[in-house]
């Protein structure tokens, strides 16, 4: 079987000083520089393919310090404390003697302990019956998911709306080509909820992530037995003041689990 | 004038070696250890003492990675990357050799650009009119704020509720004795809101936060206007699943504005 263009886009190798080397790939790329999605993922998969790891993530953020240039970078992993139920972990990302990236991660022992679940997701029709975006021709990472809309569409403008629109959007999100989800691919879907000042305004500005909070409510299994379906994402924002805007989101799966949820920190100058 | 307990608690002091040592204080106590929220804002003081530092917080992680003794301890600062509009700072408190609290903190410079809020507080009657909970003679650090209720209170059990309740609370919250807000009693009163788990059991399980993320939507302006006026809180929670659960929580001040917003994973074991 050939390999998914995200699991050859995140691939590591661990060079001779003990730190990982990756590369950008057009596949996933953005704007400027590489889709954050993929920069999450290959951050996870540094802590994923660490030999002391003993736990899945639980809670990852990631912090966007500069852009990534196309090329070579390098990570560096530290467990800084590995306990009964918890690892935690420390990463930076360096291009070109630049941090580009710092995170830290949270692995975490599961038991079969009290489970309950208090959040709902919204209704929506079956991923067949909503409307693919069309992404064709918009930046290349766009084109490595499969979205369908169930409410709320960015109405792109000439100028600003003179009323401010509804940050908010529920859509069906799937890796394409298909690919049975992981936590690898979960942290990259996690930022693929357009930034929410476009919904509000409609129009292009300079604007980028500068902080993304993640955290992982599923279990292998759950995950297993979501495969490849589609994941049911619904974000929204509260506060877009003094050149920054938060964000927030939840992914559900299968029987209406709530597989992952979270929150960005967005900067923009509008 | 004297100083209130919390400038006193989060004092810290440069050492020869460039690290900051802070002590625990029996004022901010929880049951083993500070309160987490102390915890918080003795980190972040030591980004807003740094002299390279050139804005306000905007985003803020704090991972707790081990329980933290009575005594003192040691923070290391790194700026990581300093540019334009952002600074990135990753933060390690350690004692005795152990890494207790990571944290990364993110500061923004803010300009008077694209303002909107499309969250919006609940309904609430003025703090004068809620009852105020009782803390005397429960664990020291929730003596250090007033709360008062307004929708939502732990129903405290000997057995865990046969039904799970709301994991949902809204209360109005300040410093005690009264203190102008900053950024650092903001931080710290992100992590005022008990954990979710115990409004859903209603039983005391082992429990503590493992990671906390807190955005700051305010500017200094805001804050000198919120003064000591007490913020409506709200939090609640999604799921409970395989020792964790998330929580989320927002901080309303004065002309329903949004000063801060945040959420946290907890471990437990139920």
């Amino acid at each position: 079987m050939n390999k998914h263009p995200f699991d050859i886009a995140t691939q590591i190798r661990l060079l001779d000083d003990g730190r990982f080397r990756g590369t950008t790939s057009p596949a996933y790329a953005n704007m400027a520089g590489p889709f954050g999605g993929f920069t999450a993922a290959i951050l996870m998969r540094a802590v994923i393919e660490h030999p002391e790891r003993t736990a899945n993530p639980v809670a990852f953020t990631v912090n966007f310090c500069a852009a990534l240039k196309d090329g070579n970078f390098n990570i560096t992993v530290k467990l800084q404390r590995s306990a009964k139920y918890t690892q935690h972990w420390s990463l930076e990302l360096e291009q070109n003697g630049i941090v580009c990236a710092t995170a830290t991660m949270i692995c975490g022992a599961r038991a079969d302990v009290f489970s309950h679940q208090s959040g709902e997701p919204p209704q929506a029709p079956p991923p067949e019956a909503c409307e693919e975006m069309k992404t064709a021709g918009a930046l290349n990472w766009l084109s490595r998911y499969k979205f369908r809309t169930v409410d709320g569409t960015i109405e792109f403008s000439s100028k600003p709306h003179s009323e401010p629109k509804s940050p908010r959007n529920i859509h069906w999100v799937s890796d394409h080509p298909e690919r049975p989800l992981d936590y690898l691919s979960l942290a990259a879907i996690a930022d693929t909820f357009i930034l929410r000042l476009l919904y509000v305004r409609g129009t292009i500005a300079p604007m980028g992530t500068v902080s993304m909070t993640t955290y992982f409510h599923t279990t292998g299994e759950e995950l297993a037995r979501q495969g490849s379906e589609p994941l049911l994402g619904v974000a929204t924002a509260e506060r877009f003041h003094g050149n920054f805007h938060d964000q927030s989101m939840t992914l559900w799966g299968k029987d209406n689990l709530l597989l992952a949820s979270g929150t960005q920190l967005v900067w923009y100058k509008a």
